[in-house]
């Protein structure tokens, strides 16, 4: 059975703008490779309200599980929550559970759960909180949509207790050979190989260092004995990686 | 007069898998902000024929300019320049303009110009080459797509040289202020700032440094005067950043 599908959106004009480097999207995409859910692809894309409820809306009917990260927080800019309720069609408002979790936190750190604040507590309709033990104000998941903060911390402590939630396929097993020989020198023959073993994807991934030219060979499948037997031949067609 | 619209798409399953990190997309975002084009979206895609045509199509119907990173080298999953023919309605072989490159290129280094690197020559009929001052092998642009390398140095290098070829804008001009304070104390202030001022796009950026929450405010305008003036303002809000 093929892995569980899943696409990204990295939402935040600071993305785009080149002044924050995201760091989710690999966090994210090694996470769900482990877990055996294929990610298929990720955008990143500003914080518009219009924008956001489109790309949802493309990506929730294409993918089994979409992942957002950024603008949950409780400034102006932060407008994920209701752009993701109108989204999938539910309504958006404060939520008592939620608001709970963010008077139980601010309780005990001596800080007022003001206007701002309370934000974070709209949360669609119908959707499961999404736990975050660092700074409380909650993520949530609605439909086949998992919604998640930016801040990487955040993001990440959110994203380990979500995984285990869902069902992942069979985790792809991956290995790697580093030869040193250009892409140019090792083509031919990896061409060949690929082609008589389509259940494997094969990629080359060139560096320089040093002033050498090398390729990195990397093997990946769900089947771990196919993912061996083409590194066994990689590394007779290229000994000691040369 | 809106600046030029750009969007980016990063090709190669490695990225999806997470085994490499992507640095071409926040380089591309800061040279694009830097010349006066708009970067609107990026997206993360696989090595996968149709979905980088439909993707092409999608994205070059859409933006004034669309930057594509990877998969022009020479081994089997090396297939950008096909696709993104094939998106455009353009013709793809070997072009002896960019076969010369080539040639000269590795007959000054005494290897040989096989038939895995002459792959790198197969350009779309009515390309204009993007020069490669790395390692030789052209990108090119195609009607409003400009294909590069997926190796950092060489994306870097090709779009040293092509971004001046391409009309810019006013550059967008940012100042940011530095609160130490949580989102959560001064969003209110700063929502009604951002309402007041509507030529300037206010972001507020969370972060936690030894346990202290801060923000840190960036005002983007390409009107540097509004900018000049929001954070005045912001700096009476918040004397010396607090």
């Amino acid at each position: 059975m093929p892995n569980p599908t899943a696409a990204m959106l990295v939402i935040g004009d600071e993305i785009l703008s080149g002044r924050t480097r995201d760091s989710n999207m690999n966090h994210l995409a090694k996470a769900l490779t482990d877990h055996g859910i294929s990610l298929q692809e990720a955008r990143m894309i500003s914080d518009d309200h219009g924008v956001i409820v489109g790309h949802v809306q493309a990506l929730s009917g294409s993918y089994d599980h979409v992942f957002t990260s950024g603008g949950i927080g409780p400034t102006h800019d932060d407008i994920t929550a209701e752009a993701v309720a109108e989204a999938m069609g539910a309504a958006c408002g404060i939520r008592d559970d939620a608001r709970a979790i963010l008077q139980a936190h601010y309780d005990k750190s001596g800080q007022e759960l003001n206007e701002a604040r309370l934000r974070m507590a709209r949360i669609p309709e119908g959707a499961t909180l999404i736990d975050n033990p660092i700074s409380a104000a909650p993520g949530f998941t609605l439909g086949n949509v998992h919604v998640m903060a930016g801040v990487p911390k955040i993001f990440e402590a959110m994203l380990e207790g979500l995984l285990p939630t869902l069902t992942g396929g069979a985790p792809m097993v991956s290995a790697s050979l580093r030869i040193e020989r250009g892409e140019g020198d090792i083509a031919g023959p990896l061409s060949t190989l690929a082609e008589a073993n389509p259940d494997v994807s094969l990629g080359s991934y060139p560096f320089t260092q040093n002033g050498m030219h090398g390729s990195n060979v990397v093997a990946r499948s769900q089947d771990a004995a196919a993912v061996a037997r083409v590194m066994a031949a990689l590394q007779k067609l290229f000994p000691t990686g040369t």
